[in-house]
């Protein structure tokens, strides 16, 4: 596997408008079109308000597990929009259906802006209308919101000898706008993948990428990762019975991995990358869950933005938990140096670790001391930037 | 019952001194000692890293459910300070057991400030000899850390003709989340109550007092309320049958409630104070538990401090919840005004709304169209002087 400049796998053509959602002349308004009918996935916000793009996809999805593309507007959710929502939504699946000759049960749809805000269907169909089918790679840029940067990746690996690419792109940030919906995610494969396969793939790999970043803590009504495999490379049909599904699952994961870094990273108003690694957990979900409960806790998030070692707020922060801690073996390392061990305080160099902390990308590492599992979580500082950002008054 | 000035009930003797454990000459030992032996009960910290105060103080608490006196150190949390923090906090109850002629078993121990580092036994011997029995009522001033104020909250009532005084302290500030932040309460009363009362007491009153207030999520090492009753007042021993049973509730919930929102306006950085009123939850937990979600997200306290109207905030984080929800039945109203009937976003005037908003207290109201049950929560929002003091240097 290696990581290569960004393009569609074989088969794919897409296309970014500007179609009005957005003030300006922002690109709004991207699909994602396979030249065939692809086997597709999806995972989906647990919030109990779920946007109405993310139940009608769902549930086309869920019929046959099949896509032959995905629209996507930006600067509106079309979230606690109602029946009249839902209408939109399908009216899209309709509309976009219709341009490219096929059912609209095979047309995923994907929102994110305001919330409480009717979709303009004019706007819509303006936008659509001049949606093209060309080798454009903007749909990145079409998707994000207060995001500071597009997040994209694409690698090529070998499947029976056939060279596959997969291409993730997503939008991150944090809830905002009057609540912008936080995170869509998008990988499109040439492989050709058993639909039952890529959707236990999508399902078993989000729980260590994209479930384990936090910027604040608040789980969107919007959120969403669509998959589709359209078979363009000419392999076999990837099962996990494949010789070759291991590289496949390296491929597919490291891309959702590092699209969910991009994310974090990018968190509203941050200044640092964090890292968690928590390590001897007794098993996987306490693993997640520390990992989740550090990058996630106010006091560590500003402690890092201060540049400062109170490690103590580590200590809080896994004592919260349930999880089970050997309350004498464990350890802490922040920036590489070890604070914490067999539950004792080292002597530290506090002047050296502050000079650590000045750096933009933090790990900090935990061993619980009580079993073989191992989790890791990404996310942010938090910054006057998030407060302000998250403070202002917003139309 | 009628608020009255502060003062210690009958039978309760008190001081504080300035040992060293805080710079400068502040006031960081105090303790609160009664005539005779009082009946005593205690709530804790569910944090795994108890700090050595709350583990021995627990212990010594549930031998017999009796206290002489209780004595509380700031500046130091002895916490994370291994069985050396835990023989200093028994040698703390022997010292004063020993100056006051008593059992150390019947001397509770408090303690917060910075996590890491051994309490200076010498500092606590020097300040211990400087105590005096009086009716000092500084104690309160001199257990607060970064509270702005103290909290203290004094209630007279009649229990068979005769007065009751229910007296009430606490400290507060950061690391604040149900189950208790930095948060250490005291209660003492010279009604006689009987000991297994007053237990069941508390363990059931802190669940909607002290358990439903958050200031940033993060549950202390150190947190713990506990509560004398000595029987000065000479009335007949408290039991839930006693018939004026009700009169005690009242008046000792009363107290727990005012300093839990004395505690939660006061939140570190805190501009505003916020209260959620959660209605027609289907269960009690519900309730409890939406109404603490909302006061705790991010996304809605910085949203108060900017004084705006994001109500899609509220819908994502009681979204957010497993709780059982209407979703054609929600309500929301923000500062008096509502938003959102039967689901559906009401015609709002947005610039009143924004006015409304610049109040110092904040009243969000929530009807889940669920069931019966009603529950309340109380916070602050989030600033950027929350962000400063946590980013600050620390010693």
């Amino acid at each position: 596997m290696k990581v290569i400049d960004f393009k569609w796998p074989n088969g794919f053509k897409s296309g970014a408008v500007h179609a009005g959602f957005k003030a300006g002349d922002q690109l709004d308004l991207s699909w994602l079109v396979s030249d065939t009918i692809s086997a597709a996935a999806g995972v989906y916000t647990k919030n109990q308000f779920q946007a109405a793009p993310v139940q009608v996809t769902k549930h086309t999805i869920n019929l046959v597990h099949q896509l032959k593309a995905i629209i996507i507007n930006s600067g509106n959710a079309n979230s606690f929009t109602g029946d009249q929502g839902i209408t939109n939504a399908h009216r899209e699946a309709e509309l976009v259906g219709k341009k490219l000759n096929v059912d609209p049960k095979l047309i995923g749809v994907a929102s994110t802006g305001i919330i409480g805000k009717q979709l303009d269907m004019t706007t819509f169909t303006d936008g659509l209308d001049q949606l093209t089918l060309s080798d454009s790679i903007d749909a990145p840029e079409a998707i994000i919101t207060t995001d500071t940067t597009s997040k994209k990746v694409c690698v090529e690996t070998q499947i029976d000898g056939h060279p596959v690419t997969v291409t993730g792109f997503a939008k991150g940030s944090g809830m905002i706008h009057p609540n912008m919906g936080t995170t869509l995610g998008f990988i499109a494969t040439d492989a050709a993948v058993d639909k039952d396969t890529l959707q236990q793939l999508l399902s078993a790999k989000i729980v260590n990428s994209f479930n384990q970043i936090t910027v604040d803590g608040c789980m969107s009504t919007n959120d969403m990762v669509l998959t589709m495999a359209n078979g363009a490379a000419g392999n076999q049909t990837i099962t996990a019975s494949h010789p070759e599904y291991a590289q496949f699952v390296d491929a597919f994961t490291y891309v959702l991995t590092s699209l969910a870094k991009m994310v974090a990273k990018d968190g509203e108003g941050s200044s640092k990358f964090v890292e968690v690694d928590v390590h001897h957990a007794a098993n996987q979900a306490d693993a997640n869950h520390v990992a989740r409960a550090i990058v996630g806790s106010n006091l560590i998030k500003a402690m890092l933005f201060g540049e400062d070692a109170n490690w103590g707020r580590v200590v809080q922060a896994l004592g919260q938990t349930d999880a089970q801690i050997n309350l004498t073996g464990l350890a802490i390392s922040i920036a590489g140096v070890q604070i914490i061990k067999n539950s004792q305080l080292q002597p530290v160099n506090m002047d050296a670790l502050r000079k650590l902390l000045g750096q933009d990308h933090i790990l900090i590492e935990v061993d619980l001391g009580s079993g073989d599992f191992s989790g890791v979580a990404w996310g942010c500082d938090l910054t006057y930037k998030y407060v302000e950002i998250n403070a202002a008054y917003e139309e």
